[in-house]
């Protein structure tokens, strides 16, 4: 009966017990809200990792990873950038709300510290095991917290941007793992041939990986399924890609 | 005492047994020795892995590399490329030798084959699950494997060259790991971009991890700790290549 009991009820003792709450923070005046989520069986301080969005703003996507990042034993705040109220409602509100980030670097580690804040204020986070992830637009966000010298021990972009128009950067202390759809038309190869220079030139601990038969998005389901399009889920590769950041992890903090 | 004994023994227990033994086999009338490893203790058909070595030839080093693959229960061949007592005795031999391969691609991929030949006619070897890897010149061998359509699931290079001068290639079935460090002076960017093109045309499934801070011959201990002189070990990005090398091996042979 113990063990009939033990079986039943396996499941529920494997799965870690996730729970998310939204939490506001504010940048230099902007009311914001993301997502904590964590383990709340785990008392301990544990790895925090906050995970920036694609240009879109916050989403189930984001939420979603940030969450399954839980589920691996970290706590994860899902940034908001724009701010309450502001997701845009187009591609075309998307280009220009991020451009306005894209082309001030500042304000774009701005307001990334001020999503960071929140897992540095969080007790339950232990302040010497932080990372960094992000897709697309998240992805340029995520590294350039790591060129601001964020107190950072990993960063991962996911299909990032990896333009750095902000020319001598800080010390890179983070290290960084840069996964790249190898056909991606909006990380063309001289922004990896320029971005692998800055990293050199920076003496930062990076690793590259490129995808084959990979374009933009491509760890984002809602991104459909025509490549030519330069935009396109490549199921194969988002596995990959999560199977990379999970090592990568595992080997910055813990 | 049977838990005494059982904890005096678990090291020999966990240990894999693998065994080596020389073959001898040909190629066109060359006679050719490599090392076969395998743990003699499994009795079914295990994936089986060709090795290839530097442009020195077969070598503790090669061997050994092929001793581990074998640890983790794979049947292994370190294969040997020049023949039983050709082995190059300086860098310029070695030059020298192996361009005669470099500059002849159907006569580097007959010698290849000839190596993946002694796993073709092992009982040991499932003849479903075979791979080959390699290092510097070995790396390139293992490519140029895979691009005259040999049958194999997976190929892995390690720092090898990355140039095709045989066009049109054949289909490429085997999954391509390319594993590469980021600052090669003997791989250059454009060497890499000709080969992402080529990937790209030959719709091959492919991947390609650049390591920062990384030169070539990275995982040769031998390879001396110098990067300025383009040719240095290192260790942090050797383990990372191994560890990738071991994931993909894993998701394409098993």
């Amino acid at each position: 009966m113990k063990y009939l009991l033990m079986i039943l009820f396996l499941p529920a003792l494997l799965q870690a017990k996730v729970v998310t709450e939204m939490v506001a923070y504010e940048q230099d005046g902007v009311k914001l809200e993301g997502q904590l989520a964590y383990d709340d069986a785990v008392k301990a301080p544990r790895p925090g990792v906050v995970v920036f969005s694609e240009w879109m703003g916050i989403s189930p996507f984001s939420k979603g990873k940030a969450r399954e990042l839980a589920e691996l034993g970290y706590v994860t705040f899902a940034a908001d950038f724009y701010g309450v109220g502001n997701n845009p409602k187009d591609v075309k509100s998307a280009m220009e709300i991020s451009s306005k980030f894209k082309q001030n670097r500042p304000l774009m580690r701005q307001r990334a510290l001020a999503a960071l804040g929140v897992l540095q204020r969080s007790p339950r986070v232990d302040q010497s095991q932080l990372a960094a992830i992000g897709f697309c637009f998240g992805g340029t966000v995520s590294l350039e917290l790591a060129r601001g010298s964020a107190p950072l021990k990993g960063v991962v972009s996911f299909h990032g941007g990896l333009e750095a128009p902000l020319k001598a950067p800080g010390q890179i202390n983070a290290k960084i793992l840069v996964l790249h759809g190898g056909d991606d038309p909006y990380v063309p190869d001289e922004m990896v041939r320029q971005f692998q220079e800055e990293m050199r030139t920076a003496k930062a601990d990076w690793q590259l990986v490129a995808y084959g038969n990979t374009v933009h998005s491509f760890t984002v389901p809602d991104a459909g399924s025509d490549p030519t399009k330069g935009v396109a889920y490549n199921e194969v590769s988002a596995k990959r890609a999560w199977a990379q950041m999970k090592t990568f992890l595992k080997s910055v903090i813990e």
